[in-house]
């Protein structure tokens, strides 16, 4: 394996862990930046995840019922306006489509033309629009529960985007349920979490912790908002996904009614629930290490890169050959319900090239020269490794073993991001205390400290909003289950000092 | 089977072709025009037709070397205009965001506000933005051939739209490749319509001409337009899917230029080529019938339903078990490299129910009743024979024979397609004949006349033209194979009687 000169990561990410972000993003070639204000470009080898995540939760979805259909990507603004925290949440930050063709201009530019009597919105979510539909489709109980979900671009026009974790285009998939009863729609919400936590945990690696959103952080228009919540490498949290029980509030907006078993009417109970490509954004900084990206085995784009070195006295032919003969044995191969994906890259640019490979985050890495082929061996580094840590391994073992190794990257990589969200997750009960946790020892470095306070909170805004405003960290969550086991759930408040408060999970946040 | 009274779709084709086409889509449950300006809502059971499309051509995409990614849904008006004739084809049908908020208008209404300094489009299409791209990931002929492919929305305002067929938000892929030679970039371009036609008949039973566009119909901005047309029941023709040539002038708007072997500089060659949800617009006219949507086996959203009959004296639970179990082994069978699909339909409402399923175009229907089950049997009716045509089968043998029905569904259609637009395409070498052929009998039932005619032209823009003001005819493609073999492929200019023309299909068209 090359000990070449190391071209990791710069800046490495306790220098400057934003930077290290942008630039890992960079050297992976998942996305870039596009030339359309705060839109990106997602490239192949980012959308190959972006594909597999979309088929680990559509599974699931589909066997709970859940059936996709699509809506349109316009929406009007009397829509909008039908539900009032909805349109105060979003009317800040929609895209306004007011014209419908273009126009030579005086000089000669092309401009606006044919102005819209009612303008328009991108969607920023599709509540209002799909909540018309359910009006018409839904007459009675007979009808309930009606489970849809939509895969589809999204947007909301932020001031300030970051690739995959705030951008003014996104991908996501937003489900929409109606049901008869509060308890039917509540434990709908519920169910839908469970599915994203499995996904973040099993499949991505990521562990998150479960709860309840405070009144001030939930969706505008829900009554509840329960999420999943990662810890990122700067101690950071990240939302990770969302389900909303959104009580009667959408179906008195859209007017979603049915008629009961014993001929009464009633207002439905619906719910809305979605994950996006910020998940990608969350795998980045939950994996990655100085070298760049790691992607766990099971949502890879790719998951091991077979490298041939010939030089000059090297028997190409027979090097090649050896290397396609283990491609197709490793392809006939199973992880995770899915075929092994093998990459062959035959260019011969040394170093580099095993570089561009770690840098790409893929799971396991395989250099094949003259002596692995004499020997019928072959030379494997594993990216939750030192790049310097390979070994020469028997090619039929190596081959056979390939899937039980990837299950161990992607159980190492998990147990990985548990040890350090439990090491940076801390019980505080003293405002002092809690006041230094949250700010940085060295304020040149402010990106690597803090990271989960379980404190009590007293359930007031005015506490939330000083805390906020002091040390510009919020409650992520009401925890359904602490991350620590065993601790107490109550005591006074972290910021108020009132007895009998609910233990919360409070960090700065993404 | 139910013979009650027949509640087929009204009215029939031959009353009024659009009208019964609006009327199978509103009874198959499949897609809804929205309250949105054209734009539509498309269903579980007509989004699952999309899904399947989708998987069916991105694993052919993929056999080639295609990798998808994704770009921003909005094009800044400077993209646009980079190609002359691409901003012209355009510039007249496009949603213009001006705005990035909404704020309190004078009497308390949302109006636009914070107007853009650029305006910005919202794509449809996306040569320009993903030409952008190009130009910075190209830069030596080492980086190509550049393969790659987008599932997406688009949007192109249309004044008069019809569901699946002319909306103004439609669903689709557009692919976008680069090439260093001119010979590399034409061969793409026939591979990918070949990649179509096979998806147009062999999956969805629907028999296309691939041929090449006149210039006045060719792609704003493309070279060479290839295209594959099939015929719908109204014998008007359907362009189905389009791959264009570009030539290098995307290349040169975009700046997409390579350093060649010998370290010199050229601009690339590029083609795109799309299909969109058009085609489940083709796929329902060219399979329904009177009783509505017939849907081919190998595309369809499921392929079987299972319909127990429980009257008062019956055993409710021993027919539910009997037909659970029925479900249960098909769904152990494949058909079309995937799981047997299997809808249980258990509300006893009669005919009613049976109608619903016919009306939804399942290609297989299965009563269920006491008498089928004492016998060991089910009751069996297929949708491309009458919904009178019921057969009792032994329960194996219907499990067993199940894959072999399907296919002979999907076989029985596709011959029928065939059959039906061989018996309306004439080879028409007389003026007087070919204005015959495109001028309805009845000027009460305009809808169905006609067909393919395969006449000569001589090229020119002028006879295309008096041919389009007289008949509303269009040259549809000049094929790359005759629909009907053996005929002479020149003569005679059929609009101004020049000598040495080239035969095309000229047709009315969607």
């Amino acid at each position: 394996m090359a000990k070449k000169q190391k071209t990791a990561i710069s800046p490495t990410r306790t220098e400057n862990y934003p930077e290290w972000y942008q630039q890992a993003i960079r050297a992976s070639d998942m996305a870039e930046l596009s030339p359309v204000r705060g839109c990106m470009v997602i490239k192949p080898w980012g959308y190959a995840l972006w594909e597999n995540i979309r088929r680990e939760l559509d599974e699931r979805f589909r066997e709970t019922g859940v059936k996709n259909a699509y809506f349109p990507l316009f929406i009007p603004i009397t829509f909008l306006e039908k539900e009032a925290e909805h349109v105060e949440g979003f009317a800040k930050e929609c895209a306004v489509v007011t014209h419908h063709k273009l126009e030579k201009g005086e000089n000669g530019k092309l401009v606006p033309g044919g102005p819209l009597t009612e303008p328009l919105i991108v969607r920023p979510t599709s509540e209002t629009i799909i909540g018309d539909s359910f009006a018409r489709w839904v007459s009675s109980y007979r009808d309930l529960p009606m489970l849809i979900n939509q895969w589809a671009n999204v947007v909301r026009w932020e001031m300030r985007t970051r690739i995959f974790l705030r951008t003014s285009e996104f991908l996501w998939q937003e489900g929409h349920t109606v049901h008869a009863t509060k308890e039917e729609a509540k434990e709908r919400t519920y169910m839908m979490l469970d599915i994203y936590r499995d996904v973040a945990e099993s499949v991505l690696a990521m562990p998150v912790v479960c709860g309840e959103k405070s009144e001030s952080e939930k969706f505008p228009g829900a009554e509840t908002t329960l999420c999943i919540e990662a810890m990122m490498q700067d101690r950071k949290a990240l939302q990770a996904g969302t389900s909303h029980f959104l009580g009667q509030n959408f179906a008195k907006a859209s007017n979603i009614r049915f008629q009961t078993a014993d001929k009464g009417e009633e207002y439905a109970w619906t719910t809305s629930w979605g994950v996006s490509t910020r998940l990608i954004g969350g795998l980045i900084m939950t994996h990655g290490d100085d070298d760049g990206i790691i992607l766990p085995p099971r949502i890879a784009s790719s998951h091991v890169v077979l490298m041939p070195i010939i030089r000059k006295d090297t028997d190409a032919g027979a090097i090649l050959t050896y290397t396609h003969r283990i491609a197709d044995a490793l392809k006939k191969k199973k992880y995770h319900g899915r075929p092994v994906c093998v990459e062959i890259d035959s260019r011969q640019t040394g170093g580099a090239r095993n570089w561009e490979w770690i840098k790409k985050g893929i799971p396991v890495r395989v250099e094949i020269g003259p002596r692995d082929m004499a020997e019928n061996a072959v030379y494997v580094a594993r990216r939750d490794a030192s790049f310097r840590d390979a070994v020469s391994i028997n090619r039929d073992r190596f081959i056979d073993g390939l899937p039980a190794m990837l299950d161990e990257i992607q159980q190492n990589l998990f147990n990985r991001a548990v040890a350090f969200r439990n090491a940076n997750t801390r019980l505080i009960d003293e405002k002092e205390e809690f006041n230094r946790f949250f700010t940085p020892e060295n304020p040149d470095r402010p990106g690597i400290h803090g990271g989960f306070a379980l404190s009590c909170w007293c359930g007031s805004k005015a506490c939330e909003e000083a805390i906020k405003q002091r040390l510009n960290v919020t409650i992520r969550c009401i925890p359904h289950n602490l991350p620590e086991a065993g601790e107490t759930d109550t005591g006074t408040c972290i910021e108020c000092g009132q007895k009998a408060c609910r233990r919360v999970v409070f960090a700065k946040a993404y």
